[in-house]
C-alpha cells in the first residue's frame, strides 16, 4: 500500500534517502551535487526561515543583499579564508556563449568573452562584504552593523548527499561590524544562542553549545562557537556556527574607524550561519521506519482530514463537517490540509501523510457523524483515538504542543543517553563501535592528538562545551595531563 | 542641511542615482554590473515580495527551489530560448582555485579543476526546471504543477543601472504545467492580473495589461503578455511579463503526460517574472527632487516620529507620549519608526526622512504636550498641519490609505495625460521628442516597420493592448492598412 522504505536497520544512509525523496522533501537534479528542493521540502525552510527571521529581527538585525559573485582578487584578501575554501570554488571565467560552428543548434562557451578577473561563486560571504563595509563604515556612529543575508552558496563537495552536504545550499549569514572586541563576543555567543533556541524551541532538537578547536576553526576566525546534534544512528551533526572573526576581516579590506577619541581603530566582526543541512538534520533526528516525523511548530501541514465516505451522499454530508472544521483550525492559526481527493483511498492517504510526517491526523467517517466523534491520531507516538467532535479545536492546539514537548523530549533523551564518560583509550574505541554518540574524555589539548584520534577513528571533537567543567586529568589517548573533557563523536 | 539630489530637471538619470543611493536603498559593488541592495532597499524588496508571496499563494502556487546552474547541454535543449540568452550567459568553467607559485597568498584557477561540461548561471530556469518536470509528469493526475520559485539570476549586460538592468538581479519565476492549452492561457493571463493588481493596489503604479509583438517576445514563447508602465521622464517601463510557452519547453525535454484516455500528450506549459527592476520603477514613477516617496502599503517605516525638544527633561516628557503613539499604532499595525537619535538635529531628520520617503512624519514638541498636539506631515504632497493627539492612531490609518490612494491617482493622471493619439508620422516624431509617453498609432502589423521605427526613434512597441479595440486605419509609418493602434514609446 505505501512506498516503501528501507529501515534504519537494514541501511540507516539508504532509510535517510527514502525519507527524503519519497516523503516529497526533495529531488536529485541533473547538475552534479545539485539538489531540487521540492514544495514539501520547501515549505518547510520557509516555516525555519520566518521564525529564524523574526528572530534575527528580534535582536536587532536587518536584511540585505550582497553580489553572488566575488572577484578573485578579494577572495584572496583574507588568506587563511581563501585557503579554507580555495579548493571547493566554483569559478566562473567567461561572460557568453556562442553558437558551435561545428553542430547546429549547438553552443560553446565565447573564447573572446573571457573575463579578465575571474569571479568566484560565493561559498560565504565575509570577503565581498567586509570590502563593502568599507565604504560603509568611518567613524563609531556607523556601528554597529547588523546584516543578515538570506543567500544560496555554492561549495564544490567531492561526496554530496540530499540536504546534508550539497554543491548549492540555501542559508542565512549575519555579518556584524562592531566597535569593540567585547560587542563582538556579546554578538557571536547572543546568535549562538539565538540559534540553540530556535534548534530546540522550533526543530525539537536539543543542542550542545561549545567551542570548535582550532583544527575544526571556520578558515579566517578566531573563535568559532557551534551547536551539535545527536542523530538516532549516533553521529553527531553540527546544525549552527556563529564566528568571532576578530580584526582580521578589517585587516584585509583596511576597514578603519575613528573612535570617540578621534583614533583610528580596526572594526570587530562576526560571522553566523545556519543552512538547508538543517533539514537534513531534522530528518535523521526524529523520522522513523514508516517515515518523516516533523515537529508541529515548523510542519507544513499540522493537521490533515481525511473523510472516509461509500458515495455521494455520505461524502457530502462528511464534508461539510470537514469544512466547518478545517476553517475552524485554520481560524485558530492551525495549518490544515482537507484531503478529499475522489482518486485515492483512505489507507493511502493515511500512508502518504504518515510518510510525509503530518503531525496529526483526523478521519471522519460516517459512523462518527452519527456519534458526533472523529478519529485523532498522532504521528509520533502512532497512538490513534475517537474522540468527541466537541471542543476539538481547543483540543488539537493543546495536543499540537503536547507532540512539540514530546518529540523534543524523545530526542533528548536520546541525546542523554549517548553521552558517555571514557576514562581509556580502549573504552573510547569500544564505545565509538558499539553505542556511538558523544564520547566525554580527557585531551590534552594538543592538535596532533586531536589528530591521531581523527586519523584512528574518524571521531572528530565536536565541541568543548561552552561552561566546561575544569578538572585535573588524563588524556584519553596520550594519557598527558588534561584540564577538561570535551565532546567526541564522529560526525556528518 | 540635506543631502545633495540633482533636480529631474537638470538631469533625470543622476536624479535616479542620487535618490537611489542617497536614499540608501543600494549601493554599487566590486563585481562589475552588480549592487548591493542595502538594508532600506531590501526592507522594501521584503514588502513587495511578501505581498507577492500571499497573492501567487492565494492562487493556488507553491514555492520549490532549483539549481542555480545550468548544463549548457540542458540550456541548449529549447532552441530559441537558448540564442536569446546565449550571449549574457556567466559561465562556470572550473570548480577549484589553487596557490599561485608566482606570488605568495595569491589563488589562480587550478587547470585541471576543468568541469567537463561548462555549467550556465541561471538566465532564468525553464530549462533545468523542465528537465526536472520531466520526471514529475507520466499522467494527467500530475496537472497542474503550479510552482514559483524566489531567486537570484544572473545576465551578463554590457550597460547596466541600479535597480533596472544589473547583471545579477532577485526576481521570482513561476513555472507551470498544464493538461491543456486552455488552461495554460488562463494561467497566463491569470498571473498577469495578479501583476496588475500588485503594481496597481501595493506599488501605486497603474499599468496598461497587453500582449507583445513577435519581436519583443521572451525566448521560446508562443506568446508574453505584459503589464507596461509610465516613468516621470515620459519613458515606459516593463514592469512583469506572463509568457505562454505552449509546448515548446515539453517538446525540447520530451515532457509528455497521458491524458484520461490513456493517450500521450506534450504538457503545457507558462513562466511568469517580476524582480527587484520594480524598485526601479517605483522610485522613477512617484519620487520628486527632495527624495523618494513610497507608498504607505509596502514603505519599510509607515511612519517616523521625530522628539523636538532642548535638554533632557523637556526630552523625557517628550519621550513618554512619543513611545506610548508608537507603541499604539504598532498595535494598529503601522510600521512606526522612532527616531530619537541624540546625534542628530529635528531639521537633518526632517530631510532624511524626506529623502527615504517615509509617507508620514510626526514631530512631537513642548508646546505640543500643552496643547495635546502633534505636528503630522504628509511626505506625497508636502501639506502640514497641527492637529489633535486624540484619536491619532485612527487619523494616521485613514490618512496611510489616502496617500496610497493620492500617489496612485498622481501616477494614473500622468500616465492618461501621456498616451497621445498620433496619425502622421510627422506628430509621432513630434511628441515622442517634445512630450514623450506612451504614443498610440496605427501599425501594419509587420516586423519591418516595427524595426525601421525603433531604428529612426528609439521606441519600441510597447504592448497591444488587451481588448484592443479593431478599426481600420493607415499605418502611421508606412501608410499601409492597419487594423489597430498599439502603444509605443521609448523604454527602460
Amino acid at each position: 500500500m505505501s512506498k516503501e522504505i528501507t529501515s534504519r536497520s537494514t541501511d540507516y544512509a539508504q532509510w535517510y534517502n527514502d525519507l527524503i525523496l519519497k516523503g516529497g522533501l526533495a529531488d536529485y537534479s541533473a547538475v552534479r551535487g545539485c539538489m531540487v528542493i521540492k514544495p514539501y521540502g520547501f515549505a518547510l525552510w520557509e516555516h525555519m526561515r520566518d521564525a529564524l527571521d523574526r528572530m534575527f529581527k528580534d535582536t536587532g538585525h536587518v536584511n540585505a543583499y550582497f553580489p553572488l559573485f566575488v572577484p578573485k582578487s578579494l577572495f584572496e584578501a583574507e588568506e587563511k579564508n581563501a585557503e579554507g575554501f580555495a579548493k571547493e570554488c566554483a569559478v566562473v571565467t567567461h561572460y557568453r556563449l556562442k553558437a558551435d560552428p561545428s553542430r547546429k543548434g549547438a553552443l560553446i562557451v565565447d573564447p573572446e568573452a573571457k573575463l579578465e578577473e575571474e569571479l568566484v561563486v560565493r561559498p560565504t560571504s565575509e570577503a565581498i562584504i567586509w570590502n563593502t563595509y568599507k565604504g560603509w563604515i568611518q567613524s563609531y556612529r556607523d556601528l554597529p552593523i547588523l546584516i543578515n543575508q538570506w543567500a544560496n552558496v555554492v561549495r564544490w563537495e567531492m561526496r554530496t548527499r540530499l540536504f546534508l552536504r550539497t554543491a548549492e545550499f540555501l542559508w542565512q549569514e549575519g555579518h556584524t561590524a562592531h566597535a569593540t572586541r567585547e560587542e563582538a563576543i556579546e554578538e557571536t555567543t547572543r546568535m549562538l544562542d539565538v540559534y540553540a533556541d530556535f534548534a530546540e524551541n522550533w526543530m525539537a532538537l536539543p543542542v550542545i553549545r561549545g567551542v570548535k578547536t582550532e583544527s575544526e576553526r571556520f578558515a579566517g576566525a578566531v573563535e568559532t562557537y557551534c551547536i551539535e546534534a545527536m542523530m538516532q544512528d549516533g553521529k553527531a551533526l553540527q546544525a549552527g556556527t556563529s564566528h568571532f572573526l576578530g580584526q582580521n576581516f578589517a585587516k584585509a579590506f583596511d576597514v578603519k574607524f575613528s573612535d570617540k577619541d578621534n583614533k583610528l581603530e580596526y572594526v570587530w566582526a562576526t560571522s553566523w550561519g545556519v543552512s538547508t543541512r538543517l533539514i537534513g538534520a531534522l530528518v535523521m533526528a526524529h523520522s522513523d521506519d514508516d517515515g518523516l516525523i516533523l515537529p508541529p511548530r515548523i510542519a507544513p501541514w499540522q493537521v490533515v482530514i481525511v473523510p472516509i465516505y461509500k458515495g455521494e451522499e455520505q461524502k457530502a454530508k462528511i464534508d461539510v463537517k470537514a469544512r466547518a472544521l478545517a476553517h475552524e483550525l485554520r481560524a485558530a492559526g492551525v495549518r490544515v490540509k482537507y484531503d478529499d481527493n475522489d482518486n485515492a483511498r483512505p489507507g493511502w492517504k493515511f500512508a502518504e501523510y504518515e510518510m510525509k510526517g503530518v503531525p496529526v491526523r483526523i478521519a471522519i467517517g460516517a459512523r462518527d457523524l452519527e456519534n458526533n466523534t472523529v478519529e485523532l491520531a498522532r504521528r509520533d507516538t502512532r497512538e490513534k483515538a475517537s474522540v468527541s467532535a466537541d471542543g476539538l479545536t481547543e483540543r488539537i492546539v493543546v495536543l499540537l504542543e503536547q507532540i512539540q514537548q514530546s518529540i523534543y523530549n524523545k530526542a533528548l533523551a536520546f541525546r542523554d543517553e549517548h553521552i558517555t564518560k571514557v576514562d581509556s583509550w580502549d573504552a573510547f574505541k569500544q564505545v565509538l563501535n558499539e553505542k556511538g554518540g558523544f564520547i566525554s574524555a580527557f585531551w590534552d589539548g594538543t592538535p596532533e592528538t586531536e589528530a591521531a584520534i581523527k586519523e584512528e577513528t574518524k571521531a572528530t571533537i565536536r565541541c568543548i562545551p561552552l561552561n566546561n567543567v575544569q578538572e585535573a586529568g588524563k588524556c584519553v589517548y596520550s594519557g598527558k595531563p588534561a584540564t577538561q573533557r570535551v565532546l567526541f563523536a564522529q560526525a556528518y
